[in-house]
């Protein structure tokens, strides 16, 4: 897919822990050896408070300009709720039309879980990104009154429902599998959930080899701490993939492990072509910042999914290699190691 | 509350599990040795075939007149999603004004968990019912083409976000924690997150006893796995509640031990007075109907909040002791019964 080994990257290591992590991350990629040119844009809590800004539209036109952004973390409590995360972080994948939110809920061996018995997790959430109840429509009236009515809007279109569902698809019938489970709430939310339903219906139709099921959110949520076995592929909307992907991360050994990639899968050179960013699942866990304490694991599983989507698959499997052999033996070892030792950890494991 | 032990209620088995777990409830309510008068309904899908009636307006009519409702489970794969829990259940809610919708979430002594390690769980999740994104309002366009879009409209209310506040404040401080937790999605959902927000904060001035916090909704589905202790008394929205207390039903040993209330608090013989209902968290679960394998407890608890919810608490206190007491048996025992054979059980603990 690219023929040079040069990539050009943006880096927002963002708030709290955002700027450990992503320190290591970016110490494992350099020793993966690739000429990696990375410019570091200092959005986030700090810069709001200082100017006002959360994505001027100039850094945004910037931005644009990269083959992959890095994300560590935005949101901190000096900021009203909604504030960064509305008009940085989600307004990054809207405008990137990041349709796909791409999650992997895999439990490495020697990892715990906090499910009890032996328990063989391998799934991917494929959360669509750009469209459900995350557009920010909605409104009040007659605020503060005993009168007040807050609204808030899902918005689905075919469009946005057809492009992730055949991703999906895409993605299902690479895996040994092969099957997607479509998470909703058909039987509550009607008018979407049957857009959905038919959606998947009807594109399943071009992939026979694919097993398709339903299943409710609610049950879904369930069956991720009861029996996650039962899932290979999952696609479903923003907000239920928001909190199954939390739950994912819990069952495969913590939010400190969970990678995801806020992807545009367009063709380079495309009308449609954005950057894709890459972010680990966890926020920015003020109340643990600056102490070392966060594990830069899911950065490094980021930049490998980040190197794996830029067509950088051999390198991308030396990141996760480091990864899987780092965390295979943190049970034996059973020491607990700052954020920076586990940097330099994988960094030396990329080495090799 | 209640000066005569003379209770009238109205039974909706409904569909699949609901009719053979509801049999055993009457069971073991007849053990308590109440005078209680019931009266079936054969509202579900049987009824939609023959007659295509979900929820006749002279029925619901005539279902307000009892003291209290025992439903067991509707929906079935024959009726198209949504027309049973809509028209049927949902429509109950929302028309006897049941805007608590009670999860008690406890970890009874002798149950297993899915959860590794020891665990303490004792919550009570307080989930709005009347309002959020269950209403139905949404729509769709251009239906079944490249140009559809599907709309689902969440409507939240200071007059709905406030009384179901004040219930689970009320709840709160008659718990030995007096802690509240809301759980929203403040930072994507801002204008119904803030009115929630600001509705908890003005009115946890009024119970300075309650510590009050907030956790949004992905984290607290992550919490729920790893550190449910964290949790005593939880308000919340519709959609919200319905995933989370899915949730808490798995790590308290499962769906078959989930009981809920949908309460309608106002006085006897006030305006608004309507009766509550009460039901297992469970479905229908059409796999395993009729085969005698669905525990009936979860609706034997449901019955146990009823009669608390009457006012009939040592009644109440009984069947709830019958329940922890088999409970408590059940790992020594480790024999499967069947759902007549747990009811007998039961109601002969019951009759002591
Ligand atoms: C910070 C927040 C807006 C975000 C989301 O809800 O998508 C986060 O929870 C995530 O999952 O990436
Ligand atoms: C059947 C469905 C409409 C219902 C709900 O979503 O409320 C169920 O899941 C529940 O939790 O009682």
């Amino acid at each position: 897919m690219r023929d040079s080994h040069n990539i050009r990257l943006a880096v927002i290591p963002g708030d709290g822990i955002g700027k450990e992590v992503v320190a290591e991350g970016l110490k494992v990629l350099d020793a993966v050896g690739l000429k990696a040119e990375t410019t570091t844009y200092d959005l986030g809590a700090a810069r709001y408070h200082a100017t006002g800004e959360t994505l001027p539209e100039e850094t945004l036109a910037e931005l644009r300009g990269y083959d992959a952004i890095l994300l560590g973390a935005v949101g901190d409590p000096s900021v009203p709720p909604g504030v960064l995360e509305r008009e940085l972080l989600l307004k990054l994948r809207f405008e990137l039309d990041h349709y796909v939110n791409l999650r992997p809920v895999r439990l490495y061996p020697g990892v715990e879980t906090p499910l009890a018995g032996d328990h063989s997790i391998d799934m991917v959430v494929i959360r669509e990104g750009t469209e459900g109840p995350y557009t920010g429509a909605g409104g009040v009236m007659r605020r503060g009154t005993a009168q007040e009515i807050a609204t808030q809007e899902s918005f689905n279109t075919a469009f946005g429902v057809e492009r992730v569902v055949r991703y999906a698809f895409e993605k299902a019938i690479t895996r040994p599998r092969r099957k997607l489970t479509l998470v909703h709430k058909t039987n509550v939310l009607t008018y979407a959930g049957d857009l959905w339903a038919r959606v998947v219906e009807r594109v399943s139709t071009e992939y026979p080899e694919v097993a398709t099921d339903y299943c409710h959110v609610d049950a879904a949520s369930m069956f991720f701490v009861t029996q996650p076995e039962r899932f290979d592929v999952i696609v479903t909307d923003n907000l239920f993939g928001d909190i199954l992907t939390d739950i994912g991360a819990a069952i495969a050994g913590g939010i400190g492990l969970a990678a995801s990639g806020n992807v545009n899968p367009s063709s380079v050179g495309s009308a449609s072509w954005a950057p894709s960013m890459f972010e680990p699942v966890h926020g920015s866990a003020p109340d643990i910042a600056g102490q070392g304490k966060a594990d830069p694991t899911a950065t490094v599983l980021s930049i490998a999914m980040m190197l794996d989507h830029l067509g950088l698959t051999a390198e991308a499997a030396r990141v996760e290699k480091a990864v899987a052999d780092d965390l295979a033996g943190r049970q034996v070892a059973g020491i607990t190691r700052s954020t920076r030792e586990i940097g330099d950890d994988l960094a030396a494991r990329v080495t090799g």
